[in-house]
């Protein structure tokens, strides 16, 4: 059995926005243990950085000097630093000759208000790559298309080595995450499955989704639930109570790392649900 | 009737990239002239820049001091400068109340390889906005959803200056396009209707596409050609030639400013291109 993972809380108190007439809405009391087990945000950056298809490269330009220059890039991860692939000729390239001084912002696609979607900033010295094989296999591994310029004499491989982190995970849900956490974190490895669990739950396990709410929060009796996010540790609902919508979070007594673990984890709350609740199993 | 446009080629002869073994495979020739009006690369940014949903901030850290870095932003366009609205808490406005410089890096999205998409940056300084009012209706116009930070205390409103801009069309296609063009240029206003046109046409008039390329174009005889791309003086289509899919770009014979004009110029190259090849109109 693994262990129970080491954990941040899901949520740290950024600095609170100014409401105008200085009337704040009180927060609504979470109905769930925020104390259970919960990406961190290290987790939480590196998972997107895992995932996105590219990346905006800040770079400072030469003429006029040092004024940061955005750009769009593919890369790599080599150990978590991204790495990229870039020609001589472009400007980014020139400016990091000149500067190494570099940030790389990825960012979670979705059709969601963007500023409600996750991204991460990378902060640090951008080099070039001495001996390329790690990075090429890393950088081609992911960028397959890039085969048809990779052995042009005119593009290199360069590296990112980050000295800060910034996670923005959605209205205020951020934090500067420290490197050391960074250098433990692993990606989830339900990320990738996670669209296919929702769909799958959303379309099949109504019953299952309200079940989890009223034996694992303080929800009361629930209307309907949807799952919208899951992850190793556990996963998320919104769910339809007296109060209106309310999110709910229900941690998996162990971690998962598969989508097979996923679908036993579930499958072991629903009967704990039904023992806690005194319900009767109906198959 | 309106005016010819004036136009700059469609595509500037960037540096060229050095392939292995110093072997470059000839470019083919055009099958259309290049000279036809075609967008400037000033008001393919501008487009872009009216069309995108958000942009990557690109600010210069204090602490560490000088580091350029990327956020994520909503943004309105008040006289072609950007406009945002962002909080006194964020990274990238307490860059900002440090250091003006900036950039703001917005791209075209889309299916394709993300670096065969348009993008533009904007590179000047960002200053705090004095009288809000024009900012703010054309911020909130733009993004309605943040009407219910706009007015916050620690929200206000700041413009970007533009002083260089670059544009990358994709592959190959770039440019650094002046500040008079960009002062003069207007977005495409054919832009948001494009998707629907190129539908249209690709599903229910192959014949004329077909024709298009034969009648105003060196293609030779065409099995195939789909309409990959239209604006205001004209549009793009692939065609199946005998040499493979090729590029066929046509002009219309005066600007089209909406959908109904561009109907009527692609009704009228129909009639044209009969006469040329000397097909008989089958109604």
């Amino acid at each position: 059995m693994r262990g129970v993972p080491r954990y941040t809380p899901a949520m740290t108190a950024p600095p609170r926005h100014q409401p105008p007439g200085g009337a704040r809405r009180p927060r609504q009391a979470l109905l769930y243990d925020p104390s259970i087990p919960t990406p961190s945000h290290a987790e939480r950056a590196l998972t997107l950085l895992a995932a996105a298809p590219d990346g905006m490269l800040s770079t400072l330009t030469s003429d006029p000097a040092g004024y940061p220059y955005g750009s769009l890039v593919l890369f790599g991860l080599l150990q978590r630093d991204p790495v990229f692939l870039i020609s001589g000729l472009a400007a980014h390239t020139r400016n990091l000759k000149a500067d190494q001084r570099a940030s790389l912002l990825v960012r979670e696609s979705g059709p969601k208000n963007p500023l409600a979607l996750g991204r991460v900033t990378l902060v640090g010295r951008c080099e070039p790559v001495a001996d390329p094989s790690e990075a090429r296999a890393v950088f081609l591994g992911r960028n397959p298309s890039a085969k048809f310029y990779a052995d042009f004499g005119d593009f290199s491989y360069w590296r990112l080595r980050p000295e800060r982190i910034r996670y923005i995970g959605g209205f205020g849900r951020m934090s500067w995450p420290d490197l050391d956490g960074w250098r433990a974190a692993q990606p989830d490895p339900i990320a990738p499955h996670a669209q296919g669990i929702l769909a799958h739950m959303n379309d099949d396990h109504a019953a299952a989704l309200r079940l989890y709410c009223e034996a694992f929060s303080e929800s009361g009796p629930v209307e309907q639930a949807t799952m919208t996010g899951v992850d190793r540790y556990g996963f998320e609902m919104s769910a339809q109570t007296a109060d209106g919508p309310r999110p709910i979070r229900v941690a998996f007594r162990q971690t998962a790392t598969t989508p097979g673990e996923v679908r036993s984890a579930l499958v072991t709350l629903v009967a704990a649900a039904r023992e806690r609740l005194g319900v009767t199993s109906t198959g």
